[in-house]
């Protein structure tokens, strides 16, 4: 009874060893050094903060998924969600008055209660970046070349990164009526494309081409045929992805898919995390754009190995 | 108003950034490359666990200092405490069958709460090792040569470690009736010599002699001046002390004092906490000897600042 007692951690924590910690460890170097050669400055935040911090930059809709505690006074605190609220209230505190862009990156781990998975909290080690002050394509671009470059160091050849641009869908989906703009969106992320036509029969024309460009995915070809019949809010977006293909060496642009489908941001690739803020640095009262990517090494430890 | 709130992170908690992270991560990396070449191998385990691991292996006094939170089922989760109790649940689970001595290590944070400073919870970067099912002087030796080594390859060069033996004083201790044994540690751990030698007027010689032991602080002829008047019961590890001092070659040796005050286990440099335990793997139900050291990296990084 002792030894069952002794034995026991709690539901999805996991204690790792041998290979699983060399290889975590080896990735976790490998890319931290490709991100200070890139110039980007490593945090070390603490593990957990206010929860306020992560409701702000990831929306009320991750609150169940926060692993909570009071302090001392009462107020809550959660362990660290995600990075990207803790780099984004340090780059507008710390580093308020820092030149632009300001780059920042970090290594550890984020909690998270997975309600799917009945509540269970995941341990998650993460590595990533985040590029501040830096608008439109040279943002976008550094930060696929900076994903390339940890991929590539992390000893993955064979690899694909689908990237989406909101731009491409976003004014469609802006011009629809609630409920609808909800039930679009869920179609469109779960690549739906029977409900997504049946929701958006009735629709204008604009509108229904959110039904054929949210399936648009492929080379840089599948961009210039989207453009050709694509409505006018969503020129800027596919000129963007178009300008931005043109900016990669064919060494680089031979791992990029262009999935106009992704409606959550830049998005995607298991194991790695694209994110670009409109309002993010809005919310912690520093308007800039920023842009990130994460990779889950977790994730990309088990397909290395 | 915005703007404070942003700011606000928890009492205790810091944003590392700069310099203070780049020296952690150095140290971090020298020390783990020492652990590595001397066979201890890392384990990444949970950052939080089951609030009885903790208190198991440092005692039920610690529970005012953990970090506590409920799971779903209402179970009394912990914040890391120390890697210590982890590190021998590991070492009684998963490596219960594995060859003997066992070599384990690990880096991350550890999370206390200090009442004494009102309760902020203090989040203290780590390194450490535990060496398992190894007795006597080649395991202390092990323990005291690898702290020697990480203190060098920490960039340290001026540096001493202060070593005692817990048997020295304990069987004078283990003869004194309750109180008076609890308020003689405490004038040991006080170093007050006035209120030790008033405690102890009316005890046998023998316990007397705890009066003089525990302020014998030196090198090799301090230990030798010792063993001449010092009880019979305080020979054992006396001699323990000197045939470590024998082993060491003369530029390790230099480093050394030996501190017979020191009555918590093998202890004590600001920073450095060595820990000898002679029963903390019967706790988790596999008996066996225990010796380990962990660095502090956030004092260290001031020392070498």
């Amino acid at each position: 009874m002792l030894r069952t007692s002794i034995a026991a951690i709690p539901p999805g924590a996991v204690d790792l060893t041998g290979e699983a910690v060399r290889r975590r460890r080896a990735l976790q170097r490998a890319a931290t050094g490709v991100l200070e050669r890139a110039g980007y400055e490593e945090l070390i935040p603490p593990t957990f903060e206010y929860e306020d911090i992560f409701l702000r930059a990831a929306g009320p809709g991750i609150a169940e998924r926060l692993l909570r505690f009071p302090d001392r006074d009462g107020r809550i605190l959660a362990l660290r969600y995600d990075f990207t609220a803790t780099v984004a209230r340090v780059a507008a505190t710390t580093f308020a008055e820092a030149p632009r862009p300001l780059r920042l990156c970090y290594s550890g781990k984020v909690y998270r209660q997975e309600p799917e998975r009945g509540g269970r909290p995941r341990q998650t080690l993460q590595v990533g970046a985040e590029l501040f002050g830096q608008d439109g394509l040279a943002a976008d671009l550094e930060i696929v070349q900076l994903t390339l470059a940890l991929m590539r160091e992390a000893g993955l050849q064979d690899f694909q990164i689908n990237l989406g641009h909101v731009g491409v869908l976003a004014a469609g989906l802006a011009a629809l009526p609630e409920p609808l703009r909800t039930e679009t969106r869920r179609w469109i992320d779960r690549k739906d494309r029977g409900n997504l036509t049946r929701a958006l029969a009735g629709a204008a024309d604009d509108t229904r081409a959110l039904a054929t460009l949210s399936f648009v995915i492929g080379r840089r070809d599948a961009l210039e045929d989207a453009a050709r019949s694509a409505p006018k809010a969503s020129l800027p977006g596919l000129e963007h992805l178009l300008a931005l293909d043109s900016a990669l060496a064919p060494s680089e642009r031979a791992h990029l898919v262009y999935d106009l489908g992704e409606v959550r941001g830049l998005d995607y690739y298991t194991g790695i995390h694209f994110e670009l803020f409109d309002d993010l640095m809005g919310r912690f009262g520093r308007p800039m754009p920023a842009v990130g990517v994460s990779l889950d090494l977790d994730t990309i430890a088990e397909v290395v190995a």
